[in-house]
């Protein structure tokens, strides 16, 4: 545990969001397992909803950062993102995303707590295009798209399986897409 | 508004579980909209997880009626799910999936309302299976886990973006899978 008040607060009320939900987790919670006193508690974050904040932007950088080094180690190919998946799928603490809970959660997308989900899943689909664009594929941005709207769905259905498979299954679809090559089956119109 | 106290109870909390969270609202919250005593909620729902599940229940039949009659209208086919899921996308009222919903909130996967809602999942996957299998799709039970990963990605995608483009870039995915015909890309191992 960080000496810091700050950031004792943050990794406390992190651990606790993701394992309970951010409703099921008052204040008086965070301040009994941090040790961290009220007053500091408020001179941080003035309210509940900027320690909220403030833990996703935290949880935003290590997540991204955990990814990039895991897809490294695993090949450094868009693929490599499923096998990374799958690692965290079989965590005994797996609780699905952060961010897509906090989404389900807040349900409110005025929310500063869902603008931080949005921009986070906007952060790792430009990651994911990078690596489809170093692989050479063409249309890397809508690719990426796909490949994240995958690994959304492989996160909730472990989630509810309590399995690794999941993951696998994302990731044999995605192999399909990558070997399907330039021609696209149909128009993804935007509306 | 249904006349019928235990009818008006469901329509009233499922209302409110979906817009703003199981854990948002309060038994206090469902007596006052659905007019309804005291009493008779504890005489048909002895706690609140009873009303939660009971709710659920009524859902999955009646989300899995809309689909199968949207699916129809819209062509019969496989695809055409995404069709039906652009058109929920597009309702102002659209929250999400209320089983994924639960699933987050609740955070237990021994719960009850956990159990239906994996259920439900089930249910609607092998709905799926029948629709590919009609259209002579080998391997229509794998077929159909991909699919409804696709689906649920779709659906946690547009509760972040509030567009129906993942819906069709759901669709284009599961297009190009139908495509690729009976060789497998990989194995999807089980785990």
């Amino acid at each position: 545990m960080p000496t810091n008040a700050r950031e004792r607060l943050l990794v406390t009320a992190e651990e606790l969001f993701y394992a309970e939900g951010i409703r099921a987790v008052g204040v008086e919670r965070i301040l009994s397992a941090s040790g961290v006193g009220r007053a500091s508690l408020y001179r941080h974050f003035p309210g509940k909803d900027d320690l909220v904040v403030a833990v996703l932007e935290r949880r935003d950088q290590q997540w991204r950062a955990w990814l990039a080094e895991r897809v490294a180690a695993l090949g450094g190919g868009p693929l490599n993102v499923f096998d990374a998946l799958a690692e965290r799928f079989a965590r005994a603490d797996f609780r699905g995303c952060a961010f897509i809970n906090t989404i389900v959660e807040t349900a409110d997308p005025d929310s500063a707590a869902h603008r931080v989900a949005a921009g986070h899943k906007e952060r790792v689909t430009a990651y994911v295009a990078g690596l489809l664009a170093e692989d050479g594929h063409p249309d890397a941005d809508e690719l990426a798209r796909e490949l994240v709207l995958l690994a959304d769905g492989a996160i909730v259905t472990a989630l509810r399986e309590r399995t690794t498979a999941p993951a696998h299954r994302a990731r044999a679809v995605a192999a399909a897409l990558l070997d399907r090559g330039p021609a696209r089956p149909e128009p993804t119109p935007d509306s």
